[in-house]
């Protein structure tokens, strides 16, 4: 195209759409993004009943077409998870300050519930350490465990509760947005600091302390265990020092040979059975090794009359339900995302908030405590092979059986035992692999993390975890304050324009100045965003004047900037104004659709003209050329194009 | 270009620049955005010195080069501003709840630090109602001032050296960025909430009232003066409405004829002496009608032994000073830069907290409360033909003479009198025409704009600050959560790839697929950009089948994509992983530098390989034309590029 030729297509000026449009179309972004009823809209009405309810309870989806030959796998996987449920159960609901009895109870309800609402495939519910010991924390605050237990765990199933109420809300207004603020980089610190700390509490069950503290904090724990040296019982460290080395061993023995992750998979179980039968021939419970002690046989007993709202307590569990809520379902969802995408499958946040809303709501009203996803348990369940939500009604069943037939054997479980396996399972959860990947690669998500790590070590879980988010956010919002501007030069040899940072051997357009904007151009930016332009135009203008230069067009291009607000319009209209008194052209290039709407309806235009707006840079620096060449001609000058 | 010819210009891969580099770019970015040292970085030490002083104390730049002419103008203005200023002083203070001398001596001291420390020009130094009744409201929950008018004062000193240290801290800090997440459309509904609540305020004044509400929002200040009927005083509801006309009528003459600025500029130390007048002849305080009372002769007394950080009131002060300070800032910042766009100069806000803050923390030792520059005071001084902060010098030696010599003559002046100037200037705060530019323009800046003014109304002037910055922030954190994305077709007749909802007539690219992706790509949007790819890959390849095609490519435009973290690179390589199973190869096109240099780091770039990334979508639409057509060549079909 030659210098002065109109472009070929020419700028698109249209029509602002309505609000209720504009309003429908960001809506349907914030809250469906993953559009999930596009494929039936012209379906008949009782075919898209039907898909309507398949989406929303993924059992009608799945169990239909459920035969024999998935059952297999499903079966063989549920019972591993359910060998893994029954220690795990006891152990974390003894970090969780509630009778061990609870922990088993949580995993007979809560996976039938998730069968049916849930739509990952992978995720083998259970309790989780980090959540139990953010109840015991919130909890303990208000009352001790030890003082009043009937009060306590009524407040355990409030905040149980609570949480299933958060999350289903959560997922039926599909704000899976907010989980989407908890980065990994959060959670990597979160759950390595967590692991610490609760490494530290079993340091009790391990030295066989009857004296502790109820902060959660490193200090406190430390304290807490040098305070008691009295009461340290060697013969209780000598035994747990020898069922954690057992599961360390499995858990290389995994490592090695991946085939054999089952041998991991059945320690705990193992540790267990061995240490009960070691407990009930040597009476070791009269030698300084603390057991469980009575665990009633039958199945979860109604627990709905015991949910309180006394205002006097409310605060305790209603903070402990909002944070488990938050990382119950961050853990779970990321969980399930992580297992969905190794085998090419989608699940839906949103849908998965509801189903875990729906079993702690339920759970709470049977005798459970907070339930999600856990990682350890979902992983076995994954490398069992299972193939449907099926192997956790196979988990319940089993647990069922228990209940009701053998619960009474694990009361001669040591304390210590169940250290070993809560110890062991922690060790797994520090990461330090992906902090020195972060450390490597993003300094600011390595800060992130180790906010939340020391957070959580030093001060507490939540304020661990409010830190980290908040930097997270400080980050989001610096990024909307400070968009990335670049100069742009031409690419020798072609029609591109790009960055002149990026690409050192781009040639200046002498008269012109071209500026990409970041995006977007919004209240919290604009200030910025006038004084860069105007601080390139400074910076132009001292170089160009050494050449005897003069800027006469500064081209703005919008590509890049999807978003503007009043205040950016405003903004826009100043710099026009300054550069204006400066004898600089303001032209804008190639505005995006809803920017476009936005100087269209603000008349912004309007003021500069339709003939300032271009297509591309391009055209852009075709018509200054011209334009530049005809006024030094019609001076006498003769330029040469660079 | 012919499909299948190298591109004459490669895509540029540097090698990833040192954390130091980039903290220190981002760093100057961040909180240097106007670069202010460099234009001096070349010079010898001493005049580098020089330079630097004059820059962080604007009076040695602008005082040597004063002279006489401009004197004229700044003494006339400073003089018509302190005629401002006592009547404001005097009626601010009571609205403050503190003795009405503090206010007078509020525009002696403040005013010449300013004048010192500030650099814009037109600022008229003052006190502000809205900061004022934000005072009250928040030390009458501690101490109320009738039971103790000392500790109450000394609370409010208190709250101003708070103010003071806050402002200079974020000047020092260079966190002006702060100041920018006050919109403007929060600041328009915070005034016009504040001018009705204080306008309400005054009724107290109007109708003669003795007993009051402490709290701020219209239902209690109603409820107050109906509950109040029997105290009613005629005589001063018929004075008050007198001098509200006359008030109104002068606003009225300065719209109609905005060279009789002074008119209205004068009209309030007019009321103010005819009501003196008025009362000391017809003993108008044995009427009904209450006086100020004792004003005593002399200059500010020190108070830096009145402030007090005793920890049982110190919330109270506190929770003032910061509010105070923000909005102080917000107001005076405001007001500062839109005058200095008028006069096409440039105001640094940096600079302007430091000034700002001094000014307070020297008032808050000198019997002062909070100060900035309303902008009432400043609107009138720009009028009166300003020059330089000369102005504010004036005024203060003006005030300084009224302080030694005439204050006792003001005790004379009813409070009616100050009620109607006070309603006067709030009727001018409430900004009609924005407010429904904002409804014309943008949805969303006008809920937040809504948002303040009702929850300042109806709740407390702090909530309906708070709600309305927790929109705005919710607005730009949703804006980083869904950034917009587009699918790119080809314009005819070009080799321009837009957006085809914006350009309707572009062309399908057969077998390929590109979308522009939006800015930044997160931790706390990377799941939406990857469902939101997915889905455009899904409707795509399901318009495609119908026609027999299949998509080969996806190219994604990261152009606008100006930041990329860790999250949002394993999003890449998931969305790569899943498009690797359907077949489908990415081409990434033009990323930008930071994003290079994180996609070098992570080693995604060598995952897809080098030949997967182009500079332009044309040189990558070209090669995957190319590519197609040879593989469909070798099939023996024919295919005819759109």
């Amino acid at each position: 195209m030659s210098p002065g030729q109109l472009p070929i297509h020419g700028v698109n000026f249209p029509e602002p759409r309505s609000f209720g449009t504009v309003l429908k179309s960001n809506l349907k972004e914030t809250l469906f993004p993953d559009d999930p009823f596009s494929h039936i809209k012209n379906e008949p009405l009782s075919r898209k009943t039907k898909k309507v309810v398949q989406y929303f309870v993924p059992v009608f989806d799945w169990l239909p077409k459920y035969n024999l030959a998935l059952f297999k796998y499903d079966l063989l996987a549920g019972i591993t998870i359910a060998s893994l449920a029954i220690p795990q159960g006891i152990s974390y609901a003894k970090l969780g300050n509630i009778p061990p009895i609870i922990g088993l109870y949580s995993s007979f309800v809560p996976p039938l519930i998730y069968a049916v609402f849930g739509s990952s495939k992978h995720i083998a519910v259970g309790t989780v350490a980090a959540c139990s010991l953010i109840i015991a924390a919130s909890i303990e605050e208000k009352v001790s465990h030890v003082d009043n237990l009937e009060l306590y765990v009524s407040l355990v199933y409030t905040a149980t509760l609570i949480s299933g109420l958060i999350q289903t809300t959560l997922g039926v207004l599909r704000l899976g947005i907010l989980v989407d603020f908890l980065s990994h980089s959060t959670i990597t610190g979160f759950m390595g600091g967590t692991a610490i700390l609760i490494c530290l509490q079993q340091l009790k069950g391990m030295l066989g302390l009857r004296h502790f503290t109820t902060h959660t904090d490193i200090i406190s724990v430390l304290r807490a265990i040098f305070k008691n040296r009295k009461e340290w019982e060697w013969e209780s460290a000598v035994v747990g020092i020898i069922f954690l080395a057992f599961l360390q061993f499995t858990r290389f023995v995994k490592q090695k040979r991946p085939r054999l992750f089952w041998v991991s998979a059945i320690a705990p179980i193992i540790t267990v059975i061995v240490g009960g039968l070691f407990a009930y021939f040597t009476h070791a419970d009269k030698h300084g090794i603390a057991i469980v002690g009575t665990l009633k046989k039958g199945i979860n007993p109604l627990s709905i009359n015991r949910i309180t709202f006394d205002s006097k307590y409310l605060s305790a569990p209603l903070k402990a339900g909002v944070i488990t809520a938050m990382v119950a379902l961050a853990e779970g969802i990321a969980i399930g995302r992580s297992f969905a995408i190794i085998k090419n499958e989608q699940i839906d946040g949103n849908k998965e908030m509801v189903a875990f809303g729906l079993m702690n709501i339920v759970g709470s009203f049977t005798s459970c405590y907070l339930t999600t996803g856990p990682f350890s348990k979902t992983a076995v369940n994954f490398n069992a092979g299972c193939r449907t939500q099926m192997s956790n009604v196979v988990m319940a069943i089993c647990m069922m059986l228990t209940l009701l037939f053998l619960a009474p054997l694990f009361s001669y479980t040591p304390l210590v035992a169940l250290s070993a396996i809560i110890m062991s399972a922690m060790f797994g959860l520090v990461d330090y692999e992906k902090v020195y990947h972060l450390y490597k690669t993003d300094k600011f998500d390595f800060i992130i993390c180790m906010a939340a790590f020391f957070g959580v070590v030093f001060i507490s879980m939540d304020m661990g975890l409010l830190l980290s988010v908040g930097l997270a956010l400080i980050r989001a919002l610096l990024y909307v304050a400070r968009p990335a501007t670049c100069k742009l030069g031409n690419l020798p040899g072609s029609k591109l324009y790009r960055d002149v940072d990026q690409y050192a051997d781009t040639n200046q357009m002498p008269g012109i100045l071209a500026i990409q904007l970041g995006s977007p151009i919004y209240y919290a930016n604009s200030q910025y965003i006038r004084e860069r332009i105007l601080r390139y135009v400074r910076d132009e203008q001292s170089v160009a004047s050494l050449k005897g230069n003069d800027i006469e067009y500064l081209l703005l291009d919008l590509g890049s900037v999807t978003s503007i607000d009043i205040t950016g319009v405003e903004t826009l209209v100043e710099v026009q104004r300054l550069l204006q008194s400066k004898e600089i052209k303001m032209i804008l290039v190639n505005p995006r659709l809803a920017v476009m709407e936005k100087l269209t309806v603000t008349k912004f235009i309007d003021k500069i003209g339709k003939e300032s707006v271009f297509l591309s840079i391009e055209d852009a620096v075709d018509a200054c050329r011209f334009s530049l060449m005809s006024s030094k001609e019609m001076k006498g000058i003769d330029i040469s194009i660079a």
